[in-house]
């Protein structure tokens, strides 16, 4: 199974997730300026694996800063950090990794400069293996919400690659068929950066997890049809009441699959839930340039002069959702007071 | 206004449907099997245009039967209608206008075999001419649907290039314009053909009416969001009950606009009404190539060796639709009846 993102010998290395399925190249990141310009051209996607990079970019930051007086330090570090934060403004875990290090930072105020640069480099790894255990968690939450020989739809990449590893819509794939169960995957190819037809496609087909690509307004057909068992999809960000920002497209395959009775269900990390978002309203919804709907692998498709529209996310209400799976547990509705339980549960545990 | 097709020196002409936006290239069809070809490889497509080049290719096909015996005459002409019938199946305007071919042959049965294959072109070239007045009247109908200012949403391409000319969503659109309303149209992108972005908004671009692309999962979000006001679509066969099968992704998009209370409606001449359909469920649904969804504009998209589903059409039950416009005028809930009433008007008139 692939980590799309490691840290090696002081730098951040990540796969070009541009570049597949057709080439299956990696990145090094020299200085922040590079991690940042990765999260902001999609070189790495989707929301725990941006919060991985980012964290690992602050790391790398604080590496190159140089200085040994601790106030220049830290005003050049918060900098770094609000840089990073500004890079895409849907996926919360971009921002929550960063408030971390800031914090981890912050603990060892007065310790030598090179002894907290150690320390954000040994959390930003940190957060790499947690990530992945979370999505084991994820995964195993998730299991009893799968039959046996089930079709599940997923639209966008919400797998490895778009974590530290292992995924989260993909975790649960992975743990049923770890648990035993027939599993058929189909992915939306979720225009327009593909993401689904390239991506999850990919990574399972690389595990061998039997998977069919379908376009995007295929999936209300088959809901229809009866050919799927359930959905399951990421979250690049969830509101206390449970609303969803996602891929665009997200919100279609809810409604479709609630006409249809299909459950839909959402697998997140506690880290993706904004508890100062009230609802779906309140998040911030990123578009992005023209040219990914104008144009596809380089190939212009509309007419020259013909505009576009180009949301890159949309909101799904809770009340399409059927659970959201977390590391802790499910919540369901009323999903207010569900997700407020989980935490309380977390941190109890942790 | 562009018409996609036309009869010329004893030839089928038409625009390389294909090859749009980015080249205006004219093939020359030399004989039906030529014809045949077109219509299989979606040089022309939409139901409609598919009638009007169906009859071209029969009257073509009748120019070079080289026999005086009427009998063999016919039977090679029924051998050449059964042949163009073939090419693809979800369309009914095929059958329709190559059954009305046939009835035209029988009713000069033992006329000499070149005064009845005049008759097949004088009545092909009509078949062309009456379609364009009919999406006008088809249009006139569908204008008083159409509030000023409005933003319309349509998927695929049921405009000029789908029919012999002016268009039936897109007739509607038309209509409200020459009417003095106000009008922008967000055309479906509608993968994997994408006549959306490359026909519809380059027809549409080049008649100076206001058009922007979005990705067919975009659809959900801004039927959601207020943007758009009503949606209209063409069709490929409607069944007697009112069920609609038209593009894939017509489905959704019709779930979509109740779910979110905007009225959905399809534009269709009474050819492509088949009241021997009980149900959207008897009418077939064509699969195409595997490659259409693996590959856009020759450049793969999807990793090899990972499979596709691949229906062209999905049937849009009538719960969802709030009137078909044609042009006899609306039929509206409960279908059934009022598409007989239309049809007894019709029979009426002319």
């Amino acid at each position: 199974m692939i980590s799309p993102i490691k840290w090696e010998d002081n730098q951040v290395v990540m796969i070009d997730q541009r570049k597949l399925p057709w080439e299956e190249k990696w990145l090094t990141c020299r200085n922040y300026q590079d991690v940042a310009r990765c999260i902001k051209e999609l070189v790495i996607r989707g929301a725990p694996a941006i919060g991985v990079a980012a964290a690992m970019g602050m790391a790398l930051g604080a590496l190159k800063i140089n200085t040994n007086n601790p106030d220049i330090f830290y005003e050049r570090l918060k900098k770094i950090s609000d840089f990073l934060a500004s890079q895409r403004p849907t996926a919360v875990n971009l921002i929550w990794a960063l408030k971390r290090q800031e914090k981890r930072a912050l603990s060892l105020y007065g310790q030598p400069v090179e002894e907290v640069t150690e320390a954000l480099i040994t959390e930003a790894r940190a957060m790499l293996e947690e990530d992945i255990a979370i999505n084991r968690r994820i995964g195993a939450n998730g299991v009893q919400l799968v039959p046996n020989k089930a079709t599940i739809l997923t639209h966008c990449n919400a797998g490895a690659l778009a974590t530290g590893g292992y995924g989260t819509a993909l975790g649960v794939v992975r743990a049923a068929i770890e648990a035993g169960k027939k599993v058929e995957v189909l992915a939306d190819e979720t225009r327009p950066f593909l993401q689904g037809a390239r991506l999850t496609a990919w990574e399972l087909n690389k595990d061998r997890i039997p998977v069919k690509v379908i376009t995007d307004n295929m999936a209300g057909h088959f809901l229809k049809s009866g050919l799927i068992d359930l959905v399951v999809v990421g979250a690049d960000r969830i509101a206390a009441n449970g609303d969803v920002a996602n891929k665009i497209g997200t919100y279609s395959v809810a409604v479709l699959a609630k006409e249809n009775r299909v459950p839909f269900y959402v697998a997140a990390p506690l880290s993706t839930i904004d508890r100062s978002a009230y609802s779906g309203a309140e998040i911030p919804i990123e578009e992005r340039t023209p040219k990914e709907i104008t144009h596809i692998r380089g190939r212009q498709i509309t007419p020259s002069g013909v505009g576009v529209l180009h949301p890159a996310f949309d909101i799904t209400p809770s009340k399409y959702i059927k659970a959201i799976i977390t590391e802790a547990g499910l919540a369901q509705k009323p999903f207010r007071s569900g997700i407020n339980r989980l935490f309380k549960k977390i941190n109890k545990i942790f």
